[in-house]
Protein backbone atom coordinates (compact mmCIF):
# COMPACT_ATOMS: atom_id res chain seq x y z
CA UNK A 1 0.00 0.00 0.00
CA UNK A 2 1.09 3.29 -1.22
CA UNK A 3 -0.28 6.29 0.92
CA UNK A 4 -0.77 9.28 -1.08
CA UNK A 5 1.31 11.77 0.77
CA UNK A 6 0.28 14.67 -1.23
CA UNK A 7 -3.15 14.67 1.00
CA UNK A 8 -2.11 17.75 3.77
CA UNK A 9 -4.68 16.38 6.60
CA UNK A 10 -2.43 12.62 6.37
CA UNK A 11 1.24 14.56 6.02
CA UNK A 12 0.15 17.78 8.72
CA UNK A 13 1.61 15.80 11.46
CA UNK A 14 3.77 18.34 13.11
CA UNK A 15 5.83 17.94 16.36
CA UNK A 16 7.89 19.92 18.55
CA UNK A 17 7.52 16.88 20.74
CA UNK A 18 8.71 13.37 20.26
CA UNK A 19 6.15 11.03 19.62
CA UNK A 20 4.58 8.65 21.55
CA UNK A 21 5.19 6.02 18.99
CA UNK A 22 7.00 4.99 15.60
CA UNK A 23 4.71 2.73 12.98
CA UNK A 24 7.67 1.03 11.04
CA UNK A 25 4.98 -0.52 9.49
CA UNK A 26 3.43 2.15 7.88
CA UNK A 27 6.19 4.54 7.74
CA UNK A 28 8.89 2.03 6.06
CA UNK A 29 7.44 1.31 2.53
CA UNK A 30 5.93 4.80 2.15
CA UNK A 31 8.75 6.88 2.78
CA UNK A 32 11.64 4.87 0.99
CA UNK A 33 9.03 4.42 -2.51
CA UNK A 34 8.69 8.75 -2.57
CA UNK A 35 11.03 9.44 -5.02
CA UNK A 36 13.81 11.79 -3.70
CA UNK A 37 17.69 12.94 -3.52
CA UNK A 38 20.14 10.57 -2.24
CA UNK A 39 22.25 12.27 0.81
CA UNK A 40 26.13 11.61 0.45
CA UNK A 41 28.31 12.57 3.56
CA UNK A 42 32.34 12.58 2.10
CA UNK A 43 34.56 11.77 4.91
CA UNK A 44 32.52 12.61 7.95
CA UNK A 45 34.20 12.44 10.97
CA UNK A 46 31.53 11.67 14.28
CA UNK A 47 29.50 9.05 14.52
CA UNK A 48 27.19 11.74 16.74
CA UNK A 49 27.09 13.91 13.43
CA UNK A 50 25.91 11.26 10.86
CA UNK A 51 23.16 9.59 13.72
CA UNK A 52 22.18 13.50 13.40
CA UNK A 53 22.07 13.64 10.10
CA UNK A 54 19.69 10.38 9.67
CA UNK A 55 17.62 11.72 11.90
CA UNK A 56 16.84 15.11 10.18
CA UNK A 57 16.70 12.98 7.04
CA UNK A 58 13.69 11.08 8.14
CA UNK A 59 11.98 13.88 9.98
CA UNK A 60 12.04 15.01 6.11
CA UNK A 61 10.97 11.73 4.56
CA UNK A 62 14.43 11.57 3.06
CA UNK A 63 15.74 7.59 3.73
CA UNK A 64 18.65 7.09 1.25
CA UNK A 65 21.84 8.03 2.80
CA UNK A 66 25.42 7.04 1.68
CA UNK A 67 28.90 7.95 3.21
CA UNK A 68 32.00 8.14 1.58
CA UNK A 69 34.24 7.15 3.85
CA UNK A 70 33.89 7.50 7.32
CA UNK A 71 36.87 7.89 9.43
CA UNK A 72 35.76 5.72 12.48
CA UNK A 73 34.57 2.89 10.29
CA UNK A 74 31.10 1.55 9.70
CA UNK A 75 28.37 0.41 11.52
CA UNK A 76 29.13 2.83 14.30
CA UNK A 77 27.39 2.90 17.22
CA UNK A 78 27.13 6.76 18.46
CA UNK A 79 25.72 7.24 14.72
CA UNK A 80 22.90 4.44 16.17
CA UNK A 81 22.46 6.48 19.44
CA UNK A 82 22.25 9.86 17.87
CA UNK A 83 19.87 8.64 14.91
CA UNK A 84 17.00 8.06 17.63
CA UNK A 85 16.35 5.43 15.76
CA UNK A 86 15.74 6.49 12.61
CA UNK A 87 18.82 4.36 10.98
CA UNK A 88 16.73 1.08 12.48
CA UNK A 89 14.31 2.85 10.01
CA UNK A 90 15.93 3.34 6.77
CA UNK A 91 17.64 1.16 4.20
CA UNK A 92 20.92 0.03 5.11
CA UNK A 93 23.46 2.84 4.76
CA UNK A 94 25.86 2.57 1.98
CA UNK A 95 29.47 3.17 2.11
CA UNK A 96 31.86 3.86 -0.64
CA UNK A 97 35.41 4.59 -0.84
CA UNK A 98 35.00 7.73 -3.34
CA UNK A 99 32.85 10.05 -3.98
CA UNK A 100 32.72 9.63 -7.55
CA UNK A 101 31.54 6.23 -6.38
CA UNK A 102 29.25 7.11 -4.35
CA UNK A 103 27.16 9.36 -6.80
CA UNK A 104 28.16 6.97 -9.93
CA UNK A 105 24.64 6.19 -10.96
CA UNK A 106 22.65 9.63 -10.49
CA UNK A 107 22.46 12.18 -12.86
CA UNK A 108 22.61 15.46 -11.57
CA UNK A 109 24.77 16.45 -8.64
CA UNK A 110 24.40 19.35 -5.28
CA UNK A 111 27.55 20.08 -3.31
CA UNK A 112 26.36 21.94 -0.40
CA UNK A 113 29.25 24.63 0.64
CA UNK A 114 29.53 27.90 2.62
CA UNK A 115 31.19 29.74 -0.41
CA UNK A 116 30.87 29.02 -4.21
CA UNK A 117 35.17 29.27 -4.31
CA UNK A 118 36.85 30.00 -7.47
CA UNK A 119 34.62 27.65 -9.55
CA UNK A 120 31.99 28.48 -11.75
CA UNK A 121 28.94 27.13 -11.45
CA UNK A 122 25.20 28.11 -10.37
CA UNK A 123 24.72 28.84 -7.02
CA UNK A 124 20.78 28.14 -5.55
CA UNK A 125 19.60 29.16 -2.10
CA UNK A 126 18.00 25.67 -0.43
CA UNK A 127 14.20 26.57 -1.46
CA UNK A 128 14.95 26.85 -4.90
CA UNK A 129 17.24 23.92 -4.91
CA UNK A 130 14.20 22.12 -3.26
CA UNK A 131 12.35 22.99 -6.12
CA UNK A 132 14.88 22.34 -8.55
CA UNK A 133 15.52 18.79 -7.56
CA UNK A 134 11.40 17.78 -7.18
CA UNK A 135 11.12 19.24 -10.66
CA UNK A 136 14.65 17.19 -11.90
CA UNK A 137 13.86 14.26 -10.03
CA UNK A 138 10.34 14.34 -11.80
CA UNK A 139 11.67 13.91 -14.95
CA UNK A 140 13.14 10.68 -14.52
CA UNK A 141 16.73 11.92 -13.32
CA UNK A 142 18.46 10.61 -9.73
CA UNK A 143 20.06 13.38 -8.12
CA UNK A 144 22.28 13.40 -4.98
CA UNK A 145 23.89 16.16 -2.66
CA UNK A 146 26.84 16.03 -1.36
CA UNK A 147 27.62 17.19 2.38
CA UNK A 148 31.35 17.88 3.49
CA UNK A 149 33.58 16.78 6.51
CA UNK A 150 32.52 18.69 9.83
CA UNK A 151 36.02 21.10 9.76
CA UNK A 152 36.19 22.10 6.32
CA UNK A 153 33.29 21.13 4.44
CA UNK A 154 33.64 19.89 0.32
CA UNK A 155 37.06 20.28 -0.95
CA UNK A 156 37.14 22.14 -4.31
CA UNK A 157 37.98 18.86 -5.91
CA UNK A 158 35.02 17.26 -4.43
CA UNK A 159 32.77 20.45 -5.45
CA UNK A 160 34.14 19.87 -8.78
CA UNK A 161 31.75 16.74 -9.29
CA UNK A 162 28.73 18.66 -8.77
CA UNK A 163 26.19 20.65 -10.98
CA UNK A 164 25.01 22.88 -8.95
CA UNK A 165 26.11 24.65 -5.37
CA UNK A 166 23.41 24.39 -2.28
CA UNK A 167 24.50 27.52 -0.03
CA UNK A 168 22.18 28.77 3.00
CA UNK A 169 21.74 32.25 3.53
CA UNK A 170 22.47 33.21 7.48
CA UNK A 171 23.69 35.13 9.77
CA UNK A 172 26.85 36.67 8.14
CA UNK A 173 28.23 37.26 11.56
CA UNK A 174 27.22 34.11 13.00
CA UNK A 175 26.71 31.08 10.45
CA UNK A 176 28.17 28.38 11.52
CA UNK A 177 25.99 24.98 11.28
CA UNK A 178 26.73 22.07 12.46
CA UNK A 179 26.15 19.01 9.75
CA UNK A 180 23.25 17.81 11.12
CA UNK A 181 21.80 21.43 10.88
CA UNK A 182 22.74 21.52 7.78
CA UNK A 183 21.33 18.79 6.39
CA UNK A 184 18.19 19.53 8.70
CA UNK A 185 17.33 22.41 6.78
CA UNK A 186 18.23 21.35 3.41
CA UNK A 187 15.81 18.41 3.94
CA UNK A 188 13.17 20.62 5.70
CA UNK A 189 12.89 22.61 2.54
CA UNK A 190 12.71 19.30 0.35
CA UNK A 191 9.83 18.12 2.14
CA UNK A 192 8.21 21.36 2.41
CA UNK A 193 8.38 21.33 -1.34
CA UNK A 194 8.02 17.61 -1.86
CA UNK A 195 4.29 17.57 0.81
CA UNK A 196 1.96 20.11 0.84
CA UNK A 197 0.75 21.27 3.98
CA UNK A 198 -1.91 24.14 4.68
CA UNK A 199 -0.24 27.52 5.56
CA UNK A 200 -3.15 28.18 7.72
CA UNK A 201 -5.85 26.49 9.05
CA UNK A 202 -8.35 26.51 12.33
CA UNK A 203 -8.95 22.76 13.84
CA UNK A 204 -11.96 23.00 15.41
CA UNK A 205 -12.16 19.34 16.86
CA UNK A 206 -15.68 17.85 17.45
CA UNK A 207 -17.41 21.66 16.83
CA UNK A 208 -18.34 23.24 13.75
CA UNK A 209 -17.73 26.76 12.79
CA UNK A 210 -21.40 28.76 14.34
CA UNK A 211 -23.18 29.35 11.39
CA UNK A 212 -24.29 33.20 10.77
CA UNK A 213 -27.90 32.16 12.05
CA UNK A 214 -26.25 30.43 15.43
CA UNK A 215 -23.75 33.73 15.44
CA UNK A 216 -26.24 36.73 15.20
CA UNK A 217 -28.74 34.75 17.28
CA UNK A 218 -25.86 35.05 20.18
CA UNK A 219 -25.60 38.36 19.30
CA UNK A 220 -28.94 39.81 18.86
CA UNK A 221 -29.50 38.21 22.71
CA UNK A 222 -26.38 40.02 23.88
CA UNK A 223 -27.56 43.28 22.31
CA UNK A 224 -30.92 43.12 23.76
CA UNK A 225 -29.61 41.84 27.03
CA UNK A 226 -27.19 44.81 27.13
CA UNK A 227 -30.27 47.26 26.06
CA UNK A 228 -32.03 46.43 28.92
CA UNK A 229 -29.60 46.67 31.36
CA UNK A 230 -29.26 50.29 30.25
CA UNK A 231 -25.07 49.64 28.84
CA UNK A 232 -25.95 52.52 25.64
CA UNK A 233 -25.80 55.18 27.65
CA UNK A 234 -26.10 57.41 24.48
CA UNK A 235 -29.07 56.67 21.72
CA UNK A 236 -26.99 58.05 19.05
CA UNK A 237 -23.83 56.31 20.01
CA UNK A 238 -25.69 52.95 20.03
CA UNK A 239 -25.59 51.25 16.51
CA UNK A 240 -21.45 51.85 16.52
CA UNK A 241 -20.96 50.63 19.61
CA UNK A 242 -23.14 47.67 18.80
CA UNK A 243 -21.24 47.00 15.36
CA UNK A 244 -17.91 47.35 17.37
CA UNK A 245 -19.11 44.83 19.72
CA UNK A 246 -20.46 42.81 16.70
CA UNK A 247 -17.21 43.05 14.89
CA UNK A 248 -14.87 41.96 17.91
CA UNK A 249 -17.34 38.93 17.67
CA UNK A 250 -16.71 37.94 14.28
CA UNK A 251 -13.59 38.36 14.25
CA UNK A 252 -13.47 35.42 16.81
CA UNK A 253 -14.17 33.31 14.12
CA UNK A 254 -16.45 31.18 16.79
CA UNK A 255 -17.54 27.88 16.59
CA UNK A 256 -20.93 26.41 17.75
CA UNK A 257 -19.76 24.77 21.00
CA UNK A 258 -18.50 28.37 21.86
CA UNK A 259 -21.93 30.33 20.72
CA UNK A 260 -23.44 27.54 23.23
CA UNK A 261 -20.82 28.78 25.87
CA UNK A 262 -21.30 32.38 25.37
CA UNK A 263 -25.20 31.74 25.89
CA UNK A 264 -24.59 30.15 29.17
CA UNK A 265 -21.85 33.25 29.86
CA UNK A 266 -24.86 35.60 29.38
CA UNK A 267 -27.38 33.30 31.05
CA UNK A 268 -24.83 33.30 34.03
CA UNK A 269 -24.01 36.87 34.11
CA UNK A 270 -28.12 38.21 33.83
CA UNK A 271 -29.51 35.30 36.59
CA UNK A 272 -26.77 37.38 38.56
CA UNK A 273 -27.79 40.70 38.04
CA UNK A 274 -31.34 39.80 38.49
CA UNK A 275 -30.39 38.11 41.52
CA UNK A 276 -28.80 41.13 42.89
CA UNK A 277 -31.63 43.94 41.98
CA UNK B 1 26.84 52.12 11.93
CA UNK B 2 23.52 49.71 10.60
CA UNK B 3 24.22 47.56 8.50
CA UNK B 4 21.67 47.17 5.78
CA UNK B 5 20.50 43.68 5.86
CA UNK B 6 18.51 43.75 2.84
CA UNK B 7 21.50 43.54 0.66
CA UNK B 8 21.17 40.63 -0.83
CA UNK B 9 25.43 40.25 -0.91
CA UNK B 10 26.15 40.82 2.69
CA UNK B 11 23.51 38.51 3.87
CA UNK B 12 24.29 35.87 1.59
CA UNK B 13 27.06 33.88 3.64
CA UNK B 14 26.34 30.75 3.96
CA UNK B 15 27.75 28.35 5.76
CA UNK B 16 28.13 24.30 5.93
CA UNK B 17 31.66 24.91 7.62
CA UNK B 18 32.65 26.36 10.43
CA UNK B 19 33.51 30.49 9.72
CA UNK B 20 37.18 31.07 10.38
CA UNK B 21 36.48 34.27 12.43
CA UNK B 22 33.29 35.88 13.44
CA UNK B 23 33.50 39.85 13.97
CA UNK B 24 31.65 40.71 17.18
CA UNK B 25 32.09 44.66 16.90
CA UNK B 26 30.37 44.25 13.38
CA UNK B 27 27.62 41.44 14.07
CA UNK B 28 26.67 42.82 17.75
CA UNK B 29 25.05 46.34 17.14
CA UNK B 30 22.85 44.84 13.79
CA UNK B 31 21.78 41.78 14.82
CA UNK B 32 20.38 43.34 18.01
CA UNK B 33 18.84 46.20 15.79
CA UNK B 34 16.69 44.12 13.40
CA UNK B 35 13.04 44.24 14.50
CA UNK B 36 12.51 40.40 15.33
CA UNK B 37 10.33 37.75 17.69
CA UNK B 38 11.61 36.92 21.30
CA UNK B 39 12.15 33.49 21.73
CA UNK B 40 10.84 31.83 24.78
CA UNK B 41 11.54 28.88 26.19
CA UNK B 42 9.46 27.74 28.46
CA UNK B 43 10.79 25.05 31.45
CA UNK B 44 13.42 23.45 29.59
CA UNK B 45 15.66 21.49 31.02
CA UNK B 46 18.85 20.31 29.56
CA UNK B 47 21.27 23.28 29.47
CA UNK B 48 22.71 21.35 25.63
CA UNK B 49 19.04 22.41 24.12
CA UNK B 50 19.64 26.11 25.44
CA UNK B 51 22.83 26.53 24.09
CA UNK B 52 21.59 24.67 20.72
CA UNK B 53 18.76 27.00 20.88
CA UNK B 54 20.99 29.89 20.92
CA UNK B 55 23.33 29.08 18.11
CA UNK B 56 20.28 28.52 16.06
CA UNK B 57 19.15 32.04 16.73
CA UNK B 58 21.80 33.75 15.96
CA UNK B 59 22.85 31.74 12.87
CA UNK B 60 19.32 32.83 11.99
CA UNK B 61 19.98 36.89 13.35
CA UNK B 62 17.72 36.08 16.21
CA UNK B 63 19.45 36.97 19.57
CA UNK B 64 16.40 37.65 22.25
CA UNK B 65 16.16 34.86 24.09
CA UNK B 66 14.23 34.62 27.41
CA UNK B 67 13.68 31.23 29.19
CA UNK B 68 10.91 30.63 32.54
CA UNK B 69 12.05 28.41 34.84
CA UNK B 70 14.90 26.98 33.50
CA UNK B 71 15.38 23.36 35.79
CA UNK B 72 19.14 23.64 36.21
CA UNK B 73 19.11 27.77 36.86
CA UNK B 74 21.07 29.80 34.69
CA UNK B 75 23.79 30.84 33.86
CA UNK B 76 24.59 27.14 32.61
CA UNK B 77 27.89 25.74 31.82
CA UNK B 78 26.37 22.83 29.26
CA UNK B 79 24.79 26.12 27.50
CA UNK B 80 27.36 28.12 26.89
CA UNK B 81 29.46 25.57 25.86
CA UNK B 82 26.37 24.19 23.59
CA UNK B 83 26.27 27.72 21.68
CA UNK B 84 29.34 27.95 20.29
CA UNK B 85 30.06 31.12 21.41
CA UNK B 86 26.30 32.91 20.65
CA UNK B 87 24.98 33.28 24.20
CA UNK B 88 28.61 35.54 24.49
CA UNK B 89 27.39 37.60 21.29
CA UNK B 90 23.73 38.36 22.25
CA UNK B 91 22.14 40.46 24.93
CA UNK B 92 22.06 38.65 28.17
CA UNK B 93 19.15 36.02 28.23
CA UNK B 94 16.04 36.89 30.19
CA UNK B 95 14.68 34.20 33.26
CA UNK B 96 11.34 34.92 34.05
CA UNK B 97 8.61 32.85 36.93
CA UNK B 98 6.45 32.34 34.96
CA UNK B 99 5.31 32.63 30.98
CA UNK B 100 3.03 35.37 31.42
CA UNK B 101 5.71 37.03 33.07
CA UNK B 102 7.82 36.04 30.26
CA UNK B 103 5.50 37.53 27.25
CA UNK B 104 3.93 40.62 29.55
CA UNK B 105 5.04 43.29 27.18
CA UNK B 106 4.62 41.23 24.21
CA UNK B 107 1.27 41.91 21.67
CA UNK B 108 0.91 38.40 20.06
CA UNK B 109 2.41 35.27 20.86
CA UNK B 110 2.71 32.13 19.02
CA UNK B 111 2.88 28.55 20.25
CA UNK B 112 5.12 26.15 19.05
CA UNK B 113 3.32 22.49 19.56
CA UNK B 114 3.20 19.66 17.79
CA UNK B 115 -0.99 18.91 17.53
CA UNK B 116 -3.09 21.94 17.92
CA UNK B 117 -4.94 20.10 21.21
CA UNK B 118 -8.55 20.85 21.89
CA UNK B 119 -8.09 24.77 21.71
CA UNK B 120 -9.44 26.29 18.83
CA UNK B 121 -6.52 28.57 17.31
CA UNK B 122 -5.39 29.20 14.18
CA UNK B 123 -2.42 26.72 12.93
CA UNK B 124 0.49 27.93 10.91
CA UNK B 125 3.18 26.21 9.39
CA UNK B 126 6.51 27.95 10.17
CA UNK B 127 6.44 29.49 6.71
CA UNK B 128 3.50 31.46 6.90
CA UNK B 129 4.05 32.38 10.79
CA UNK B 130 7.51 33.83 9.33
CA UNK B 131 5.38 36.26 7.27
CA UNK B 132 2.54 36.70 9.95
CA UNK B 133 5.32 37.48 12.06
CA UNK B 134 6.91 39.87 9.87
CA UNK B 135 3.92 41.97 8.81
CA UNK B 136 2.98 41.64 12.95
CA UNK B 137 6.39 43.64 13.69
CA UNK B 138 6.16 46.26 10.89
CA UNK B 139 2.80 47.03 12.29
CA UNK B 140 4.40 48.17 15.66
CA UNK B 141 3.88 44.97 17.48
CA UNK B 142 6.47 42.98 19.88
CA UNK B 143 6.36 39.13 19.34
CA UNK B 144 6.69 36.39 20.91
CA UNK B 145 7.23 33.00 20.01
CA UNK B 146 7.18 29.82 22.86
CA UNK B 147 9.15 26.43 23.09
CA UNK B 148 7.89 24.12 25.41
CA UNK B 149 9.98 21.62 27.54
CA UNK B 150 11.96 18.75 25.91
CA UNK B 151 9.96 16.18 26.82
CA UNK B 152 5.83 16.64 26.40
CA UNK B 153 6.41 20.84 24.81
CA UNK B 154 4.13 23.09 25.88
CA UNK B 155 0.76 22.18 28.39
CA UNK B 156 -2.44 23.68 27.32
CA UNK B 157 -2.54 26.47 29.70
CA UNK B 158 0.87 27.14 28.24
CA UNK B 159 -0.40 27.17 25.00
CA UNK B 160 -3.83 29.48 25.82
CA UNK B 161 -1.24 32.52 26.55
CA UNK B 162 -1.01 32.08 22.33
CA UNK B 163 -2.90 34.47 19.76
CA UNK B 164 -1.42 31.31 17.38
CA UNK B 165 0.06 28.11 16.80
CA UNK B 166 3.57 27.02 14.74
CA UNK B 167 3.32 23.79 13.38
CA UNK B 168 6.07 22.03 11.67
CA UNK B 169 4.94 19.76 9.13
CA UNK B 170 7.12 16.49 9.25
CA UNK B 171 7.41 13.27 8.22
CA UNK B 172 4.35 11.58 10.21
CA UNK B 173 6.11 8.33 10.91
CA UNK B 174 8.85 9.91 12.12
CA UNK B 175 8.76 13.36 13.46
CA UNK B 176 10.31 13.88 16.86
CA UNK B 177 12.72 16.87 16.28
CA UNK B 178 14.94 18.42 19.42
CA UNK B 179 14.42 21.72 21.15
CA UNK B 180 16.92 23.48 18.98
CA UNK B 181 16.11 21.86 15.57
CA UNK B 182 12.56 23.21 16.30
CA UNK B 183 14.30 26.67 16.86
CA UNK B 184 16.67 26.40 14.43
CA UNK B 185 13.67 25.38 11.58
CA UNK B 186 11.19 28.31 13.05
CA UNK B 187 14.19 30.87 13.03
CA UNK B 188 15.15 29.91 9.65
CA UNK B 189 12.02 30.86 7.98
CA UNK B 190 11.92 33.96 10.12
CA UNK B 191 15.64 34.54 8.65
CA UNK B 192 14.54 33.68 5.23
CA UNK B 193 11.39 35.88 5.23
CA UNK B 194 13.41 38.91 6.73
CA UNK B 195 16.78 38.65 4.83
CA UNK B 196 16.73 38.48 0.93
CA UNK B 197 18.72 36.13 -0.58
CA UNK B 198 18.92 35.18 -4.68
CA UNK B 199 17.34 32.10 -5.17
CA UNK B 200 20.29 31.52 -7.49
CA UNK B 201 23.21 33.60 -9.07
CA UNK B 202 26.44 32.12 -10.95
CA UNK B 203 29.45 33.95 -8.97
CA UNK B 204 31.80 34.22 -11.66
CA UNK B 205 34.66 35.45 -9.45
CA UNK B 206 36.93 37.67 -11.16
CA UNK B 207 36.02 36.68 -14.91
CA UNK B 208 32.88 38.41 -16.91
CA UNK B 209 30.34 36.02 -18.77
CA UNK B 210 31.56 36.20 -22.51
CA UNK B 211 30.28 38.36 -24.72
CA UNK B 212 28.39 36.76 -27.72
CA UNK B 213 31.11 38.00 -29.93
CA UNK B 214 33.47 36.38 -28.08
CA UNK B 215 31.28 32.93 -28.00
CA UNK B 216 30.67 33.30 -32.08
CA UNK B 217 33.97 33.84 -32.39
CA UNK B 218 35.33 30.54 -30.37
CA UNK B 219 32.56 28.29 -32.05
CA UNK B 220 33.11 29.85 -35.11
CA UNK B 221 37.35 28.40 -34.96
CA UNK B 222 35.87 25.61 -33.58
CA UNK B 223 33.60 24.70 -36.46
CA UNK B 224 35.91 25.53 -38.82
CA UNK B 225 38.77 23.13 -37.29
CA UNK B 226 36.34 20.65 -37.43
CA UNK B 227 34.96 21.32 -40.49
CA UNK B 228 39.05 20.99 -41.98
CA UNK B 229 39.12 17.43 -40.15
CA UNK B 230 36.44 16.14 -41.64
CA UNK B 231 34.69 15.90 -38.57
CA UNK B 232 31.27 16.14 -40.40
CA UNK B 233 31.19 13.07 -42.37
CA UNK B 234 27.81 13.53 -44.25
CA UNK B 235 27.22 17.75 -45.42
CA UNK B 236 23.17 16.57 -44.96
CA UNK B 237 24.11 16.69 -41.03
CA UNK B 238 26.23 19.45 -41.05
CA UNK B 239 23.71 22.21 -40.08
CA UNK B 240 22.05 20.18 -37.40
CA UNK B 241 25.78 18.40 -35.91
CA UNK B 242 26.55 21.76 -35.70
CA UNK B 243 24.29 23.47 -33.99
CA UNK B 244 23.81 21.07 -31.45
CA UNK B 245 27.37 21.50 -30.82
CA UNK B 246 26.86 24.93 -30.77
CA UNK B 247 24.21 24.69 -28.40
CA UNK B 248 25.65 22.51 -26.04
CA UNK B 249 28.29 25.00 -25.51
CA UNK B 250 25.65 28.06 -25.25
CA UNK B 251 24.04 26.29 -22.08
CA UNK B 252 27.31 26.27 -20.13
CA UNK B 253 26.98 30.20 -19.73
CA UNK B 254 30.91 30.70 -20.63
CA UNK B 255 32.82 33.30 -19.23
CA UNK B 256 35.45 35.18 -20.83
CA UNK B 257 38.03 33.34 -18.81
CA UNK B 258 36.52 29.68 -20.27
CA UNK B 259 36.08 31.32 -23.66
CA UNK B 260 40.27 31.57 -23.55
CA UNK B 261 40.59 27.93 -21.84
CA UNK B 262 38.79 26.43 -24.75
CA UNK B 263 40.89 28.84 -27.27
CA UNK B 264 43.71 27.23 -25.72
CA UNK B 265 42.19 23.91 -25.67
CA UNK B 266 41.76 24.18 -29.50
CA UNK B 267 44.89 25.30 -30.30
CA UNK B 268 46.93 22.37 -28.29
CA UNK B 269 44.68 19.97 -29.81
CA UNK B 270 45.28 20.99 -33.28
CA UNK B 271 48.89 21.11 -32.37
CA UNK B 272 49.36 17.61 -31.74
CA UNK B 273 46.89 16.49 -34.51
CA UNK B 274 49.29 18.52 -37.18
CA UNK B 275 52.15 17.48 -35.30
CA UNK B 276 50.95 13.65 -36.12
CA UNK B 277 50.25 14.38 -39.25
Amino acid sequence: MVINYSLPKLFYSAMFAPMTGTNKNTLKPDTHSIPQPVIVLVNPQMGENIGATARAMLNCGLCHLRIVNPRDGWPNERAEAMSSGALDLMPPVQIYPTVADAIADCHTIYATTARPRDLVKPVLNPRHAAKNITETIKSGQKTAILFGAERAGLTNDEIAFAHKIISIPLNPGFSSLNLGQSVLLVAYEWSQQAFEAPEEHLPTGKSQPATAAEFNNFFNRLNEELTKSRFYRVDEMKDIISRNIKSLFQRANLTDQEISTLHGILTALTRQKNNNE
